[in-house]
């Protein structure tokens, strides 16, 4: 992989998400060779891809080139790489551009979509994990509306003018809100010839309520703001099957459409080597102690989505989101430093920050630990982290513009269908 | 195709660029229904494609939805749609998702690469007409270095950071020069690991000049900046063959190169049905009369790069830029308009404005009517006119802040590897 030799130890990190990003940034600058390894050459700032796909956001302003983030990194070196094993017994990484040995090693893989084995789901639904999967999901949407201006046939252009969106967290309940708000301020300018009223978005959620890793006030609200938008939320209701056309649930109402985003659930993404059963937890989780060490190494780390650190408080692991994966990346970096130093590592503690969810214009949620709110204040507060998090200067102005005009002019712009809607390609 | 009758006559305008935009608009709120017709959903900003490619702009602040141009002009109906044949016995145009009666037709499909019937060229260079060419492109770059850094083999490591552009146009100048400028600002911070002065960017020309269709004084300038900034021209020097490796030319001269893209010629768009001998000159134009009519019909018209108007300062017809064809529909609309009042229609003037071209940061060339200059001057008014012809405030701004923010960082942030080169996707 050519990689110089260097006195100090090596560091390979597999994964440019925030657990990787935010342990590369602590370990620049200190005695260790650092090896970020990525399949992408860009970090995505996957909160935000759901803007991507519904035209509010060019792809290019919610990523960054991971190059650019280690650019004064002197002792770090990126290398685009799929990574296809890990040997534990000889401390070597084999990837799709070579081998490589490690010192250390940190699983930063991130999560990838669950379907739950269903394929069928699995086949035919649209995901969105990735700015190239968001990009498909932009271009279907509007390749529905052009396809469903073309038929005669009712049934077949009211199917491609439905929308459902399975998994009531947050990606969900977003999509939901930002097409509802296209649905409104988009699609009758856009399409006149088509009565954009029969446009339907389901929101289709398994347990009792949306979001329901947030507070029961936070739910209600949420769930309130969607319905004044119109959309249908559908609770305690399971997509079962969907072969392309038809959508069929646990109960009896089902759903004809030509678009089913699949928002239902995440798995870590596991890695050859390191997936015996015995550091496996559910969805393929990697449980790790409370130094982030994978059991039986004292050597080799899980941080982010992938790693499942359980506790009292958190018995199935932290959450799979940005600041858990933030703080671990950097508790696990100020703790390689203490061990170069000779000094014990100190225990990870999450500090609770809260959740919020947008739902539209002036509509927002958010439980902090202190405070929950809701609405205007909420929608603002949320603009301002998500532009405090973004990587990049020129990023949060593009976004920052973006959003305003879009405020103003009730619009999304980016709204180009840029590549054929193709399935494979992630 | 679902257009609903109307009492007006109907006009089909194939081709949603320039020349097609700029007529559709005079013809709003006028007595024709107006149908568009283009295989993208959005126009595209030619002019700056080299920016896409280089990673200086994202692909969406340079193009624009057509349905949104459209969305206040109340007689116009836009499709999405592939034209396959015209059959002018029966005023009828067939296309992918149906087929069309009409009673104007204006033909503005523009152009497109010609490689002149070279095979070798054709299936391993890179071209850069629209947008996803232009993103295949940026990838191509990007992954090109990603694989010098693998590479012991110091002949494929150059071969993949020689750059073979082919064509002194504009586009080959703009391109070559921007790549230039990634060479010295961004390349050493990105891949501190490899010698980026070894990378080659060869710019190479079959006339005795670049910028053939400027003053001399533009073309000796131009060649001045490009060599200033380090880009090898060739002048006198046609590529004959190409078969992804190497590049091989009429003279002693050849190229190992990973990346030749092929910026040396366009030929108009031709559609079945009006591709008899009788109506088409070289590079498949079609031949139109002052009034834009191609011979033998009165409602039948072609503007734009697709057209052919000869005339004595113009023997081979205007040039396949963006200022005939926007001055092109702007005339076909007045006198489509005269037409149905009954007076007769004006024959076209053709207005040069003047050209321009940009090498770099304070280095570009103009050439107008009345005066010539080159330098910082000349960049600015470049900048100011390419923002002026940009379609959408939201475009310009956005493009705008990129400019300044490059301007001042020295960088280029859009540069993601966000699609898997592929040569088929166009």
């Amino acid at each position: 992989m050519n990689i110089p030799q260097s006195s100090f130890p090596r560091v390979v990190i597999i994964g440019g998400g925030f657990a990787g990003i935010s342990l590369a940034k602590k370990l620049r600058k200190k005695e260790f060779q650092v090896v970020l390894l990525d399949k992408h050459n860009y970090h995505t700032f996957q909160p935000l891809l759901y803007q991507v796909s519904t035209g509010g956001l060019e792809p290019d302003s919610i990523a960054y080139p991971i190059r650019k983030v280690i650019h004064d990194y002197p002792n770090t070196y990126f290398r685009l790489a799929e990574v296809q094993q890990i040997d534990t017994d000889t401390n070597l990484i084999k990837t799709n551009i070579g081998e490589l040995k490690f010192d250390y090693l940190v699983v930063a893989t991130g999560s990838t979509t669950n379907y739950f084995g269903n394929k069928s789901i699995a086949e035919n639904s649209m995901a969105m994990k990735s700015i190239p999967q968001s990009l498909n999901l932009r271009s279907l949407i509007l390749e529905n509306f052009e396809q469903a201006l073309l038929t005669d046939d009712l049934h077949e252009r009211e199917a491609l003018m439905n929308f459902v969106i399975v998994g009531g967290g947050p990606t969900g309940v977003e999509l939901a809100g930002a097409l509802a708000e296209i649905k409104k301020g988009i699609l009758p300018k856009d399409y006149p010839d088509l009565d954009t009223r029969r446009v339907q978005i389901n929101l289709v959620q398994g347990a009792d309520r949306i979001l329901p890793a947030m507070s029961e006030i936070a739910s209600k609200k949420a769930e309130d703001f969607l319905e004044g938008l119109g959309v249908n939320v559908w609770k305690k209701v399971r997509v079962t099957n969907y072969d392309g056309k038809l959508a069929n649930t646990n109960t009896e109402t089902s759903f004809r459409t030509a678009t089913l985003v699949w928002a239902a659930g995440v798995k870590a993404v596991s890695l050859k080597g390191l997936d015996a059963e015995d550091f496996l937890c559910r969805g393929n989780r990697l449980r790790v102690n409370e130094f982030h060490q994978i059991k039986g190494f004292e050597h080799i780390f899980a941080i982010g989505d992938v790693a499942q650190m359980e506790s009292e408080t958190f018995p199935h692991g932290h959450p799979m989101m940005a600041q858990p994966a933030l703080q671990q990346g950097d508790n696990l970096g100020d703790n390689l430093v203490r061990l170069s130093e000779g000094k014990p590592p100190k225990p990870f503690s999450y500090l609770d920050k809260g959740s919020m969810a947008t739902i539209g214009r002036n509509k927002a949620v958010a439980d902090l630990p202190k405070f929950k709110f809701q609405g205007v204040f909420a929608w603002f507060v949320w603009m301002f982290v998500h532009l405090y998090f973004l990587i990049g200067f020129r990023n949060r102005v593009v976004v920052f513009i973006n959003w305003v005009y879009n405020y103003i002019k009730f619009d999304r712009e980016a709204r180009l269908i840029i590549r054929p809607y193709k399935k494979e390609i992630v």
